[in-house]
């Protein structure tokens, strides 16, 4: 039995969400406010010394996280990981690429968009975090124009990575509409077998 | 023969110098010049749309962007990466926390300080980068103050990762001499056979 500590409105934290339910995996989710401190308290920061959602729990002693590493240990030895060398340092690259080219600016301006209040200073870094947004969604569009999945040509961990905060990227204002190959993407992940909702 | 495509003072290129080294496999280096618009040419982006170093060239049309992936790809099946699915797990913690929690922080605060002008007026980041980057280094000392390594007591692909941008943090204006753990574990890093030096 995994214990999934996470916040449920969280990116990152979703990821573990899809991955545990599609593996079939079985799980106990311990819900984490973040946005309230509950990563900063002695308890929680004596299991993850960066203070941060989502983190799993493997055994008693035993602990993971960071997002990506995690959805890797879940996925180890299924169809959600290629076996394959080059695909398998592929899956990494883009889950590398979403941790540093894409999160930073899709997940933050989602939360500065959608959770701060309307007069938050951090509201004059939306047209930055845009910019650079929008870079990686051009990088996303381009790949995607001439494949079906990230790695492949099938549903794996990558997909998993990059869909938590692409699929709500309209929540930092991003206009999704001008990502047709992005949009085709997102229904094709979607529409996989034991799919669940952001949030649920 | 592997082609290594990247900025000699690169940190993240580094990684590449020294894991290509260490594992004693053949490469020739292709010097990029990100800093005047090297990975910004229409032949650089057709190879990487991401337009970054490094990039390794693995054979021909077989292309892998992103330092951590590359590490991961080049240390298959060698003694630089775990075979244990919870210590390969924490590798690639260490790796997303490396391009998360330091990397933006620590690589930046050091490109800035080190080589821009004078009165650039991105200097004005550096308090802030230096609070982050001093966070990201307690998470390490803490981590190190009881172990030799990051992962299963062994040097591993998590240690060159780290390394890269945590021995030349003084550039950036971080002060080491408060972290030990840390500088003993430099010094193991520093010994380990092949060890290269960052931009030799």
């Amino acid at each position: 039995m995994f214990i999934a500590y996470g916040m449920k409105l969280s990116g990152n934290c979703y990821k573990l969400h899809l991955a545990l339910e599609q593996l079939q995996l079985p799980y106990r989710w311990v819900e984490i406010d973040s946005m309230h401190g509950a990563t900063r308290t002695p308890e929680y920061l004596a299991l993850n010394a960066n203070g941060k959602v989502p983190l799993l729990g493997i055994e008693s002693g035993k602990y993971l996280p960071e997002s990506n590493a995690i959805l890797c240990y879940l996925a180890a030895d299924s169809a959600l990981l290629p076996n394959d060398r080059y695909e398998r340092a592929q899956v990494l690259q883009w889950m590398f690429f979403e941790q540093y080219s894409h999160e930073p600016y899709i997940a933050v301006a989602r939360m500065i968009n959608a959770f701060l209040p309307a007069d938050d200073s951090r509201r004059a870094d939306l047209p930055r975090l845009r910019e650079r947004g929008n870079q990686a969604l051009a990088v996303m569009e381009q790949h995607l124009a001439t494949r079906s999945y990230f790695v492949g040509e099938r549903y794996s961990v990558a997909d998993i990575a990059l869909y938590a905060y692409t699929h709500c990227a309209t929540d930092g204002g991003f206009d999704l509409a001008s990502y047709p190959a992005i949009g085709q993407w997102l229904a094709r992940v979607a529409a996989q077998p034991s799919h669940v909702l952001l949030g649920s």
